[in-house]
């Protein structure tokens, strides 16, 4: 055991869903990102620190960092602890994956103390852990991709069946209105039951957006982001989302919509200029609403949580 | 115009649904084909015969191949005509495309004959004329596997979005119970709407299968070939079936299930030697429940309708 090794991890902001693709596929951005400090201690226990105004809890059990680590603690044998300083620049409650990239953030920082013993997915596995704690259900498609990179499949959940799809460069825009939306709110808000015949369309789409992903077929994916099921009730929960996603398109993006739950609207397009003259299109929406917003102009992060040892 | 030319077309059988891939999914088969003979004429208007005995309508509009061909001679400005002769070898109302063979076979020799001068995407939207009178709608996930051979997509119908997936080579066990299964029955015993849940695991398993077909990775298409919202219905109309599918899965099939509306059912294998195993199970199960079958070991076709010229 390596005590008193010290690691900084980036974890990268996620979103899930990628509009046709509800608790299924999730794809990694490169900004913004998370950073977390984690000492190996041979003191057991989990201590942790925010260096951020968010006032999220630091018992372990109640921090989405500290249940994803308990769970992993459970499959190391040896007496350890960990001393975690999180410095969060995803913005809980955001639908860019805040929780995830601190539960995969610790999980894969923790591995890499204990000598990457686990896989990615028993980190998965472990970070779960941390989401039940956010949202009070165990899913992977923010943690995912935020452990690999890229853009991920949750093929089954249990079991956990995991797919890495390659996918072409992407210029990714977010907004982030200030405003919040509850993933448990906007969970209950679905209804139980769909018409097959949505079912049937939404599932074209998916198929589609995972060839086109795989493929690296641009108009395909274009063609193929659109969601008849989740997004037209989501959606009501966000002010301006029509406004942005039709001028979005209009502009050139491929398609684009709700990042996980919302209230995050995150636009993919294939130029950096396509994707400046969004995040334009985004403050001219949110400031004539009279919404705060913070936006990103980003792209497709390949890389996942990234590890750099500190003595 | 070649008036006096005359073709034969080799025409595939095709397994429509894949499984999960209701309406979306499809694949053509090497063996059984329909042989039609079609020679173009200056007398216009369509002419049918039929080699086999399924004593199928020869009056163009009520026939799949003639309404098929009505639809593209409307985008004709020529004067033309056609006889043809049909043989089918793909039982009418096997669940294995029947239909779809003789309307595409109609719309690919026709258009050999014309010079080639329509796109497979304009073939599949004259061939669904022909799947309107066969089954009362107009799909097409048999008549685009039929015509481009291979799997194919049909990530949205109207308007008409057809992607071709690659796949690696796979050996295809098909058993044909001789009963009877309409598919506007099979159709009307769906519920119109489905648990969300069930379709989100449909979900994850067409993209699942998707990406299985594109990265070649057996294991994955095996993972992914799991229906919960048709098969547990429709399946109750094929006697054998459950014993079909979970003795064919211990032989080593990847998975497999009904063939379109039924009631053939097809298993999918990565080795001959275990898609040969499959068909003696096959003949066991419906030998003991006493219903005539026929079984075809076959393999993924690649090319779809093939047209031979003959003077």
């Amino acid at each position: 055991m390596d005590y008193g090794k010290k690691v900084t991890a980036s974890c990268p902001a996620t979103v899930a869903n990628l509009v046709c693709g509800f608790d299924i596929l999730g794809m990694a951005l490169n900004d913004p990102q998370d950073e977390i400090e984690m000492t190996l201690s041979d003191v057991p226990g989990i201590r942790i620190s925010h260096t951020d105004g968010y006032a999220l809890p630091s018992d372990p059990a109640q921090n989405v960092a500290g249940a994803a680590l308990l769970d992993l603690m459970k499959e190391v044998q040896e007496p350890v602890g960990f001393d975690i300083s999180i410095t969060k620049h995803i913005k809980p409650g955001s639908g860019l994956g805040s929780s995830a990239a601190s539960s995969a953030g610790a999980v894969v920082a923790a591995n890499h103390l204990l000598g990457n013993r686990f896989s990615s997915k028993d980190l998965v596995r472990f970070a779960m852990a941390g989401e039940k704690v956010a949202s009070g259900v165990k899913h992977a498609d923010n943690i995912t991709p935020c452990i690999m990179g890229g853009v991920t499949l949750i093929r089954s959940i249990f079991p956990l069946d995991i797919v890495q799809l390659s996918a072409p460069p992407l210029f990714v825009t977010v907004v982030h209105p200030q405003i919040e939306v509850r993933t448990s709110d906007a969970r209950q808000i679905l209804r139980k039951e769909v018409l097959l015949k949505d079912a049937i369309r939404q599932w074209g789409n998916i198929a589609g957006l995972v060839s086109g992903f795989l493929q690296k077929d641009y108009d395909l994916i274009g063609r193929s982001l659109e969601d008849v099921i989740i997004e037209p009730v989501r959606s009501m929960l966000i002010p301006g989302f029509d406004e942005v996603k039709s001028r979005s398109k209009e502009a050139g993006a491929l398609g684009g919509g709700i990042s996980g739950s919302g209230p995050s609207i995150f636009m993919l397009s294939r130029e950096s200029e396509t994707a400046i003259a969004i995040e334009v299109i985004m403050k001219e929406v949110f400031q004539s609403i009279g919404i705060d917003y913070k936006t990103y102009v980003t792209t497709l992060n390949t890389t996942g949580v990234k590890v750099k040892s500190e003595y």
